[in-house]
């Protein structure tokens, strides 16, 4: 293993827990990882290991080239063809995150957006966060995980949404992956996506016809923290 | 006492605590059980004890032949009829767990099933969790804890609902029962019931006609996770 | 002061942290007494004060026979003409606790009772949990705090509802007062029916018509935790 | 930098840290300033900087008179001037603090003030706490966050609102602001105005169209904590 991947992996390893830590797994539930473009390979998660008992040897290299593993002592999470995907898909995709935390899971499973509804959403998403069609019976008794990636892309590609803009989705009946420019990002994401599914469905109660909100207003806060215009932070 | 049963107190003491620390009960409502088929005996928590005074010791013996206490220290608790009836007609069933959780109490109260609406139901349990029938005044008025097993049981045969797929049951106007391999999955298995029922209240509140998802995608899930073909975890 | 106020100012100060502990007031909010009825007075907490600062000190004795403070050193809690009122009326009461609890105020401000829906309930309380009527102009005007006692205790004459065994109220457009044998008692009831309030929450929001349990299964549970034929903890 | 000014920078410090401790932040999200009206500034929270990595230099100092930075170490947060105008416009406000708390956004977002539906509402804000209307493209693509101030206090203006009685406002499909006597009121009234726009998504949800309270209820109260005639607390 050479030592590029020995940080990626402490990288990738303190993303997990920091996954744990904001509440948004449950059990092994949830995984993430990250890429080293240069070195031709990601990290993730081995598959089913509870988080307490995670090290560095759990998180799994794999090549970018032919998405198998690239050690053979732990089995990588189940989940990682859908990584494998985003990656090769997403150009600027350096982390992928991927849990069923509560709301952005119930959105999921009602197969509902979550809407960009104010400047919470928009200092983080240009836009609303996507929900998947249904996947057919070939995609899920075929490469079911590869095939999630699979229709994670085709719904931004065929929605005309920049996955730079947008970078979070959720998969119907299943529940949310995000992305960002490392792990520690989409797990950042992951986060943000949880509370913003949180008030999405407190919204869908009390006042679900609500109007959204002017489009100069979403851009306004989207582009004061993301671009060459950002005005946010200490620059 | 024989050591085995000193062993499945142990366990069963740390599946009690473990249901207080992921916050399923409140108070000294709640109880878990194991199972000893092989001594012939459970042992059960001991009734109205506050959770932080417990002790093996009120971990109590009960005959699985005669569902009577095997010691006189401590009262049983007040729903041992109920794991009992369990323990005889559930055969895979190693451990129960009862508890008067927030999400799952609703659903039961308003007679509602757990509906499988997504993947992560699915990982875990292969079809609704269904709600029983209410219960005869006879039932209540006679052997009521008993009876509350013998409805539970019902409910599974006459739905023609496998208790190793579905592992897990919302009791009418009360609360969930759940059971497992052991005593900590069933402690487990409460956890996740709690966490989908959250999920079912939520979507009962912001689309409640959501589409069902596809056998296929369900039957994928619970089966990576569960049987002969399972591809999750260190295998 | 007499060495009986000493103990009861201990168990009403630990009452009143206990309330703090189990997330129930918000800020200096709540307050909780005990009686002394032999002694002719009752302890309550002062107005105002931080629940961190609190001490022995700062739990005032009041006459039982004038509703005037014994000392003054510090203001009793505001509420405390209403605390009098239940002491008096209410002849099994040993302590009162107030709290602005969320699902608990949420229907006292929606001027809706705590339906009796399940076991968890009747566990506790033998029926609704009542919420009063607005109070008059009149009523509020004049001595207020007093008279927000002498309305619930008309909500029980009135109801024909026995204070024994349903130990809580909504105030409406106020908030939840409960009572029990002790300051202690009293506030594991503000908690428990917080709890209930909230599921009741819920019900509304998933399923606001469900039916009724029988009484035949409320007076069970009820009756199998109280009274002469109770047969849960260890007796 | 003054004495003054570095004591009101300690003050605004733990302000900000209590803002995260109430759980009311998420991220870098809100800011918290305080003012000095004789030495003719307020210092506010620098942009962007991590709640754990604060220290009382990231709490920058800005001019009453121009709204602008008077030190250079550290850009202010990009919502100061919102805080200026609110300083400019509302004599008695001593603290201004800015969250995306759960509650208080989604009320925002559906555009619905915070009812005074009850006591809990009256002991702090005299009456509905209002909702702006929404911003004009010229007003966002202008000087946005001056005239996110200026809506605000238009708001109070036009109707006819006291911001000494309502300390507290929702920005449109954008989150609430809250005032005070100083900085660690404004995180107060945030951290009261989140549990009362909980109340309120939960009575929207259950019960949307509750009768008011009468007004004498809601003075009562009110006046029983603030201005002369006040009788709660020590005095």
């Amino acid at each position: 293993m050479n030592l590029l991947a020995v940080e990626l992996r402490k990288d990738v390893l303190e993303a997990n827990r920091d996954l744990v830590d904001r509440g948004l797994v449950m059990g092994t539930f949830g995984n993430v990882s990250g890429v080293d473009r240069d070195a031709g390979l990601f990290v993730i998660k081995a598959s089913g290991v509870p988080y307490e008992a995670l090290t560095p040897a759990h998180m799994v290299p794999v090549s970018l080239e032919t998405g198998e593993p690239l050690e053979t002592d732990f089995r990588p999470s189940s989940d990682t063809p859908t990584h494998w995907e985003l990656y090769r898909s997403f150009d600027g995709c350096g982390g992928v995150a991927h849990t069923h935390s509560a709301s952005a899971t119930t959105l999921a499973q009602a197969r509902l957006p979550v809407r960009c509804l104010g400047t919470t959403h928009a200092d983080h998403f240009r836009g609303d966060v996507p929900v998947t069609r249904e996947m057919t019976r070939e995609e899920v008794d075929g490469a079911y995980e590869l095939n999630t990636g699979v229709v994670i892309v085709e719904t931004f590609h065929e929605g005309g949404i920049s996955p730079e803009e947008v970078s979070a989705v959720l998969v119907a009946n299943h529940g949310p992956f995000t992305w960002g420019k490392n792990a520690a990002k989409a797990v950042e994401h992951s986060a943000v996506l949880e509370f913003l599914a949180r008030l999405e469905c407190m919204i869908l109660a009390v006042a679900p016809d609500v109007p959204r909100p002017a489009d100069y207003l979403i851009d306004r806060h989207f582009l004061r923290k993301h671009g060459s215009k950002a005005y946010y932070g200490q620059g």
